[in-house]
């Protein structure tokens, strides 16, 4: 770790998003994302699982205002958006009682926290009212001693952190902590802030190494990383310390989830994997070898590692999270950039063993692996991570929502067959079309606050550079000392490769411009990395060029530099696996420049598994429309094997018959977006 | 269904095996199995599940002679084999009451109705001697109204026939009609057919059609066919109406099951499908238009439900019988012989869909298939019955027990990948090597009653007909009149295709032998069936010859024909699958005459999913011994892929580069005796 590599995320109000391709993503969030999610927290989604979430904080806070004589009333209904369609009340009559998962609070969290993404790129008085409306719910539970979590609060106090390692206590923490941040950084407001300050000081009290506290950690990873944000907002150490606290108990002999649990004198009959290695608790995190368990509990946990061996320089602490990348990326990376084969613990499997139809793949997953690569990326400047980062981004992630942000899928498979799904029980947990609401709603609110901020994942800086790492249409103002330098981009990305960038550098440094500004802009390793065909580069005469772990350093006269003209190559890629991904043997995947494709039965009729891809032949890209969504289609040549159904179950073999078949692959994230039908992003190879 | 066609088994005692081949499986069975068996259900085998069997029987009939103040004490040890290796004794301190599963008293069932089978052909004092010591035991439990189950005798006779959905009452009264026949067949002893009979009754008078009795039927078939069996041994129409009830009253609405259920006051939560299609109970058994639920249960009640259209001449019973046989012969049929293609109720699956590496293909369900395929036989002599029947018993059935006889699958996987059945819980359920005994012991002992009792599925007779179903060498004794007509058969199956066949007619009939005796050879579906090359005949001059539904049928005069010679080509075939059995697209599995062959890591190397078969190269077979059984293997000719391990998880596609190969493979029943390692039927086609 060299510190002088380091760099920061740019705050989010300083970058204003543009691109034709990611404004339209960010703005199905803010227009149809979350209000329906407000909606969804409020239980009046018909035809969908009830959330209780906000009902559980309401019902939290009569108790509390009962109890402390608080003047005001929050039973009454919630605000709902203007305009948004008319959706019935829940019918259901709801006592005052704890309803939904332990951990029902965190949907309000991540729902803030887009908010407050939303709020910095497109201020929205009506949204900011009913936000403001909802923080006053969830401040009005609190209790007076700082603890926050409805579910105890509704269901005895007493037993508060007794089940860290299954009660999410922790985690809904780790998201008050994250979302109040947010909300705060983009709005100034500080009540939901400091109720979070609050709720951490109390867990801070509670847990850490001093004698006599608490020596458990969370079961559900999330609160390192938030905490670790607290710190860097507030200067605080006790939160850096309770975070560090929480890092290296992990793993620590005896199990702390152990002693919680002869305390509850419950037995668990779960096999030794699913008792420690589920929650990433089977060794110290530095002595971890390999990502193993419930894989959105792991890239969290990992996100918060990153960021701790950052902030406290800790050698063997990076060391754990570089092994433990390349683990995932050598070996247990879709890739569609999902994480996590196997539906059993949600979790990774062993290396290499990445089936296609039976997979996981959570949307969450691949978010988390968004967030881990984004912190690797602040310690190092190199594009292995910000390549991983697009990967799961541009497809994994957006995969997880249709295209009118109104459905979503938990589990992304790359290969659907619509019958299997709903009749062979190893399949049921893959389904072949997205859903509207979960009862455990983690995905959706998750996609939203990620992609609300995406533009903090396009860009860091260090006092002189700006990294580019994913190219979209934005104009970047960079701070320089007293100076301000803007940056624009446009970017045709993802369907062309040609990025303009112009900077402007204030009158004040112009003179010294050479250096004081550096532009390092990635090379993605689609293109072709380092290799010399990877970009080419116009209006770059007047500065200094240097490429250094797949990024591409500008710097020099930039006075005498007008708009930078930088193309790569987005050319049709035929992948394989290596041989030990036995489930993809005799099959090649398809991309152009970070899109992953897919065969879709929409386009190419049934019967995908017939379709052979003749890698041979040429392909081209074309303009396609897929649900309103204007996208390049890939024409590619293939044969269609003949069906044989008249000859019994089995018969003498014989030469295929086949013709010659022209096949339409769509980008992985837009399917399933005409209806239930098969899919396949792995192609037999002719 | 014409009664001309009927045929009926030969008695057990009037085939005599000699053939080098089955023989030497039945002599496992006799020698290895059954005393081992023994032991274990006195739960003297070390490291094994315990059985309770005969610990629950004893403690019963202790029980009962208390009440009934008989005379002896069962609670002394009981005998164990000479010179069978010294087990200790259990040493836990058994209670007096019952432990295991609620069905296991049919453990000891199927172990006496083994021994019956083998006391036939195999007369031994001390296997009698053990085994009406036991019976003894087993008599005693029995209560004084004919009642014998020892998991109610022991836990409450109140609640006797509550809960016939899952407890297996029913289960348990056909295993001892099946052990108890046997047995008397075998010795003429009475006691435990007695015992069975007052069973039966008591059985009899508690369900059936008439007002007041319970409308129940079995939630595991079997009684249903052994009732009849039953029937067929005594003539006592109360057990045929008694069968026909159970069939008759299955899938009525309301389900009897849901009765039961709500006097419970019992909420099962299993999906529709296993609630009622599981047991076979979702529609009327004459209305069932596929085979369904658990593959065990399925083909026991299928087996049934064609005894039951022989015997009461039933037309719409007799069509459902063909439709779900042709259901499962072209649709969910591994080429193994296995069925049930999930573990998930240990099912059928849906049509096609065969996986390799996640099916189920129980060693029971097999075996199940083989005793309907004989009834349909039965029914009518029709070559494709026993060419699955064949197919089933050389291949699945077998598979489910080592070549020592020691140690057994209860699933039969055609593709093993060692590692992903120990870390991926998709495949925890196939094992890479046999156990020695399970706690749910059903495969082992039904291993045993079949095996021993093969010749009863090798001929069927009608009254001047003699059915040879399966080439087994042995000497028949077929009573023709008032006479006897010896055929005796050598026959080099499964590994030549070259069968002799001298039938002597006794000098009283030689005269109108012409007239009287019908020899019918069946030509095997895999030789050609119907075609001209199917077979060779020599020896046959002074015989009328007729080919008819795959049988040669041979008549004349046999007093002037000496042995017969008939060949049939043993071939390497090479075979795919449908189209619709996405698992096996795009490659091929390999059989010669009746036995399927697999590739064993063993003989080939790791990696068995890089290797490709060149179909058209000429393969040979060659004598090979797997753990001292002489087998035939195949050499073939194959392609072995580089693999490809340093270019990154994902790498452009190149064309593969691969060696020429030499494949061994051996036949699918014999892998896994050489230790853990991977196989696979089905190979990727060059």
């Amino acid at each position: 770790m060299n510190q002088e590599n380091f760099s920061r995320p740019l705050s989010i109000r300083n970058v204003q998003v543009t691109d034709a391709f990611w404004k339209k993503e960010m703005e199905l969030i803010r227009k149809e994302v979350v209000p329906y999610q407000w909606e969804a927290l409020n239980d009046r989604i018909a035809d969908a699982a009830p959330s209780f979430c906000m009902h559980n904080f309401k019902t939290a806070a009569k108790q509390n205002r009962e109890k402390r004589e608080l003047g005001r009333d929050f039973s009454e209904p919630v605000y709902t958006f203007r305009g948004f369609e008319a959706l019935p009340e829940n019918p259901a009559h709801l006592e005052d009682q704890f309803y939904g998962f332990v951990f029902q609070d965190s949907d309000f969290y991540k729902w803030i926290e887009a908010v407050g993404y939303c709020l910095a790129w497109a201020p929205d008085p009506e949204l900011e009212r009913i936000a403001d409306e909802a923080v006053e719910i969830v401040c009005a539970a609190q209790q007076e001693d700082g603890y926050l979590d409805t579910y105890y609060i509704l269901n005895g106090k007493d037993k508060i952190f007794t089940n860290i390692r299954n009660h999410h206590e922790l985690y809904c923490l780790g998201h008050l902590l994250e979302g109040a941040i947010a909300y705060y950084q983009s709005t100034g407001k500080r009540k939901l802030l400091d109720a979070a300050c609050r709720f951490a000081d109390y867990v801070a009290s509670y847990f850490g190494e001093e004698d006599g506290k608490c020596k458990g950690y969370p079961g559900h990873e999330i609160a390192e990383m938030a905490l670790l944000r607290l710190y860097e907002l507030t200067g605080e150490e006790k939160y850096r310390n309770l975070s560090c606290f929480f890092l290296n108990e992990r793993g620590k002999r005896p199990y702390y989830f152990d002693s919680e649990e002869e305390a509850q004198n419950e037995k668990h009959k779960d096999a030794e994997a699913l008792r420690y290695q589920y929650y990433q608790a089977h060794l110290p995190v530095r002595e971890q070898p390999e990502a193993v368990g419930h894989a959105v509990r792991a890239v969290y946990l990992y996100s918060g590692m990153t960021d701790a061996a950052r902030i406290t320089g800790d050698e063997s602490l990076y060391e754990a999270c570089e092994r433990i990348w390349k683990d995932v990326v050598e070996k247990k990376l879709y890739i569609t950039g999902g994480i996590g084969a196997t539906r059993h613990g949600e979790a990774f499997s062993y290396a290499y063993n990445l089936p296609n139809d039976t997979v996981y793949a959570e949307t969450c997953a691949s978010i988390g692996l968004v967030f881990w690569a984004r912190r690797m990326l602040e310690i190092c400047p190199d594009a292995k991570y910000a390549d991983v980062m697009e990967q799961a981004l541009y497809n994994c992630v957006l995969s997880g929502m249709a295209l009118d942000g109104k459905s979503f899928f938990y589990v992304n498979p790359l290969e659907v067959e619509p019958k299997a799904c709903h009749e062979d029980e190893d399949r049921s947990h893959v389904k072949p079309v997205r859903q509207k609401w979960f009862g455990c709603a983690c995905c959706p609110p998750n996609l939203a606050r990620l992609i609300s901020s995406v533009s903090t994942y396009a860009y860091t800086e260090r006092e002189d550079t700006l990294f580019v790492h994913l190219y979209m249409g934005s104009t970047v103002r960079k701070v320089l000392g007293r100076n301000e330098v803007t940056v624009r981009v446009e970017s045709g990305f993802p369907w062309n490769g040609t990025v303009a960038v112009a900077v402007e550098v204030p009158d004040a440094i112009k003179e010294r411009a050479e250096e004081a500004f550096t532009l390092a802009l990635r090379i993605p390793g689609w293109a072709g990395g380092e290799e010399k065909e990877a970009f080419s580069l116009k209006g770059a005469e007047h500065l200094k060029q240097r490429i250094q772990d797949g990024y591409l350093y500008l710097s020099g006269d930039w006075s005498r530099t007008g708009t930078l003209e930088l193309t790569f190559p987005m050319e049709i890629k035929i992948w394989q696996a290596d041989t030990r991904v036995r489930r993809d043997l005799g099959k090649v995947a398809v991309t152009r420049g970070p899109i992953v494709y897919c065969m879709e039965e929409a386009d190419n009729g049934s019967n995908l598994h017939l379709i052979t891809l003749d890698c041979e032949a040429a392909g081209e890209a074309e303009d396609f429309t897929v649900c309103g969504e204007k996208v390049k289609a890939l024409l590619l040549r293939g044969f269609r094997q003949k069906p044989v159904t008249d000859k019994g179950l089995y018969y003498p073999a014989q030469k295929a018959q086949k013709e010659c078949v022209n096949l339409r692959l769509i980008p992985y994230y837009t399917w399933a977006n005409r209806g239930e039908n098969e899919m396949t992003v792995w192609i037999r190879k002719e």
